[in-house]
């Protein structure tokens, strides 16, 4: 089976990496590439890096340009999805790399994002408790965020075991990729190298509603989030250093127990060898999360940390192994569990 | 008055940058370099940031050595401070950058160093509750670990002002520099750009009864802490994330009020402007500490985040302010507020 | 004497580190900041490192505002400086950090930069012979290029020795700092951070004519320079790599005698120990610049290479150093040689 | 066909990064991993990135463990090679990573690396002229050293077109782990974040002798180098500036002409359209070598820049492409032309 498959927004950083996992993808062969600002350019002037494409023409963003393909890849702005993926059928698979489908909860959406709220569509972590299921055979996927996907991998397996007290506490490390490749004088290379800065702190990250929800959902009752994203001095990379109160009684091996029970079958996500900690420079390029859990017998918390590359299994490697469960494909189908070290 | 002073373990990074404050001390004398393995060579091979000092020979570290000074600053590996500093005279004021002096509990300081304890000095942070009186005409000083200078500056205000409940976390990314200068595989350039990573997860770091003491001295009862110290791409810098649940009935004028009452008349601490948060860029090479703080309504949680050099007001910078202190001199005599940026 | 400056251009890179310089400086006065876009901000959310100016308001850039100072440094883009400077009286001293009054002739002007030709300036390098004299009693001087002030201090002590034929090759790294602060997204973070880059290949590059009229001034016959600028991944310094064929006869000893004699009285010139090679991390926020020379025997080049701190040495620090020369103060008051490392 | 190889030198930068290609060569089935201080222990310590291998064991080097493997590559310290090989039968092909077999003069060898001279063998940069022919079949191969596949691949088409004077001047920038990751503190990432450094300057790095060599045989004349290597705070890539007069009558159209002929076809090299520069980010974990070229015609001189990762096409990527050759294999075999960026 070949997919013929689009990007929209192929001039970006989500875009580029769609680009370069989808090049090594077996079963795909790549349609159209839109883009903004960007229209009408070579692609080889604007992602040097994806030689095989450097040829290519990028086009406007019109639902003309995607129609006609199997799999339609969105890497738009916030608010931009909803009204592409009206115009494409029901056949096509469009995979959302935007947060306008991942929300339930209209009035979180109006307060994080402020535009109407455009619905919910099957959530394209796998590796979570029914998600699997939701996506086989879907035509339309919500893919996460990144800090999202760092921090569900790393959590939801203490709160399917009812292990954790539901409140957690997030530090998040991201790569500058994190915030596009839109120009901003504090993203500049002078402001992000030697740097460490907070962002969004104290509840205001949009990407807090929604650990809330799928954390929620896994622990069957309401948990609490604090998160604090932190911007780091690297190109790529997500560490999210998790915490929550173990619940009384709960134990190191029992920690480990659940850990292993949820993640051991899991081809992208390794639990390391205990004493082992995750690092992002491991996972570079790579759609591996790595993760490593403690109990800190002192103050009696759960410590779970996650490494990820925050545009490959954060987004770009996300969608794909979820275009692969959605499409009946092998899930680890043109994605690789090796990073790019040192 | 001037100040005659040595520097026991010169070619060091706290010691490169003891000497770096010391030469723009208008009061002090640089007196007696001295090292272990660099004891021979000139300054200006191990150093060459430190012109002036170029053609200085470093000695041996002997008591001999640094015999006939004012003040002695020890940069030494920890163990190793009490030996020499009996060896010098009550009236020489010793200066210790390393361990040995911070822990009162000799059960928490052969936990986690291993070695026969000490004793306790007074403690180099003078912006503590109760520290200046201490420190003034003291001939002995502790200097902070990095880490505890920023997590303790970041929240004695809440504890002082009994805010917040007595659990805290913390976590905390710093510059490779605070690793020191001793060649180690996993610090190598190619190991550290680009990446972050944990370490010393689940409770095991130093520095975590050194925080775990200073605030409950503050809060006066015991306060736990759950630290996780984090590895990243920068030479110089810790921004620490610290929160805890706000005490019942706490708002967000509470907080803001007693952070600016605990700090507002601190010379090296700066609390931002409501809205603006640390970045360790700010403060590269210089003495300040920057503070934020901010009521998290959604998880009742209160986040405390500062930003400092790890090398200057998280080791160098402190031990010459807290000198000042003892001498006293002004203050801030020979110290800068002015970071170098970007 | 207290000399009362103001800074137009306050909010950029340059503005930034001629405050942090003059904030330094014993006998300077801070006066009016101006600034285009950021006019109306305080300078702390600006400028988050120069703590002591944190409430300073930035006001427009008008002849107005700048007016009643002993000394303006414009930090402008290319091209605004003579407007400015022409409203200002001929008493006040006019340090223009910009490109305007750089450039002899007229044609090299127009090529290019394409705007008229504003006329020419002292040049503030001190170190190049005759250009103390030049500045003495100045009220008005051309600050140079960051490149060119490395590469003059590199190559001048061979030419003016005669001892290198008249054409130089220099490739130079920068770090990101030098190309400002505007938005760019060739200059993100994700961009700059583990790559290096040229631009201006070819002969393209504006500092280019700059370095051929000083050098060619000093060897008192036309120097070609073929220069190539490269993009590397850090904020501060510039390490230039100089060479040209050593005319016949002219041995290693010549060569170091030659550079002895040139720089061995220039406080913030250090030639450094043979065999030991500049590093822009031993610069950092210094206004030194490390120079080091060495023949190759097997090729007959000599190599000089150096390293400055494009923003200090290359930039406001070279213009307070000439600053202090057109008043007659201590050529080094309120500049440091001394570096910020590691 | 399937092709079985050890790795000897597994826990090394170059060990690190063959494996990581090899597991994804389609032919290739990895046998037996060896290391000397790392023998024992699981490479998934050694090496958390190759999440394949990570339960893998390294065994001691010896002829015994590396036996009975059609292919052996070697990545061990410069002067181990020949015995290693001596004990391999001559059916094996053994693909020396390190520079033993590279230099066809005894002297030169004698001088740059101090051990007797075991020889040459097929050098496997299969761009240069001749050299495809020489490796088909060959049952040994001397990789090229990372400095020279990028300065050879940027020159080679000057010199074999005959428009380039005989002194070429090169100054190249590489990431750190082009040193290695045998600790040493001159690497440690508090030293090489944030700064540049030259090293092994005026002729003394032990990759000139085998660029002089390799250049002079394309030109069918001497060609001398002179080579100025720099090291630059990122964890990969080479970024090599070089140069040469054009000699007479040359012009710009006759450069591109030769580097369109000489390169067009290659699999791994991309000319880049004009006016588009190389940069080491677009060639990250790949084995392409991104080339431009200019004619300054000021200076007369042409200008000619590659782009490389030094672990991919300058070691890893470059032994994988030539045993392909060797063996008969389609020569991208397993190779990627697609760099990881942002």
């Amino acid at each position: 089976m070949t997919v013929r498959a689009a990007v929209a927004g192929a001039s970006g950083y989500a875009g580029g990496e769609l680009l370069r996992l989808l090049l090594a993808h077996p079963e795909v062969e790549i349609g159209v590439l839109t883009g903004q600002s960007s229209a009408g350019q070579r692609l080889g002037a604007l992602q040097p890096h994806l030689t095989p494409l450097a040829e290519r023409e990028v086009r406007p963003t019109t639902a003309d340009a995607l129609g006609g393909h199997d799999v339609v890849f969105l890497a738009l702005p916030h608010g931009r999805s909803a009204a592409v993926a009206e115009q494409l059928g029901g056949d096509t698979l469009v995979v959302d790399c935007g947060a306008d489908f991942r929300l339930a909860d209209a009035t979180d959406w109006a307060r994080f994002y402020g535009s109407p709220h455009a619905g919910t569509w099957p959530y394209g972590l796998p590796e979570l408790p029914g998600a699997r299921a939701a996506l086989a055979g879907s035509r339309r996927i919500a893919v996460p965020g990144c800090y999202p996907t760092a921090v569900l991998l790393a959590l939801f397996p203490a709160y399917a075991a009812q292990l954790a007290e539901p409140e957690a506490v997030v530090v998040a490390a991201s790569g500058a990729s994190g915030a596009g490749k839109a120009p901003r004088a504090d993203l500049l290379g002078s402001e992000v190298m030697g740097s460490m800065r907070p962002y969004g702190v104290g509840g205001g990250h949009r990407h807090t509603p929604e650990m809330v929800q799928n954390l929620s959902a896994v622990a069957r009752r309401r948990v609490a989030v604090s998160f604090t994203p932190t911007l780091a001095p690297m190109p790529r990379g997500i560490l999210a250093t998790c915490s929550a109160a173990a619940r009384p009684g709960v134990g190191a091996h029992d920690v480990r127990a659940a850990y292993e029970k949820a993640l051991d079958a899991e081809p992208f996500v390794r639990l390391l060898p205990e004493g082992q900690w995750p690092t992002t420079a491991a996972v570079y390029g790579s759609n591996t999360a790595q993760i490593q859990v403690a109990l800190d017998p002192t103050v009696g918390r759960i410590i779970a940390i996650s490494a990820i590359d925050n545009l490959t299994k954060g987004t770009a490697g996300g969608a794909v192994q979820s275009m692969n469960a959605a499409l009946g494909l092998p899930e680890g189908l043109g994605l690789s569990t090796i990073g790019v070290a040192p």
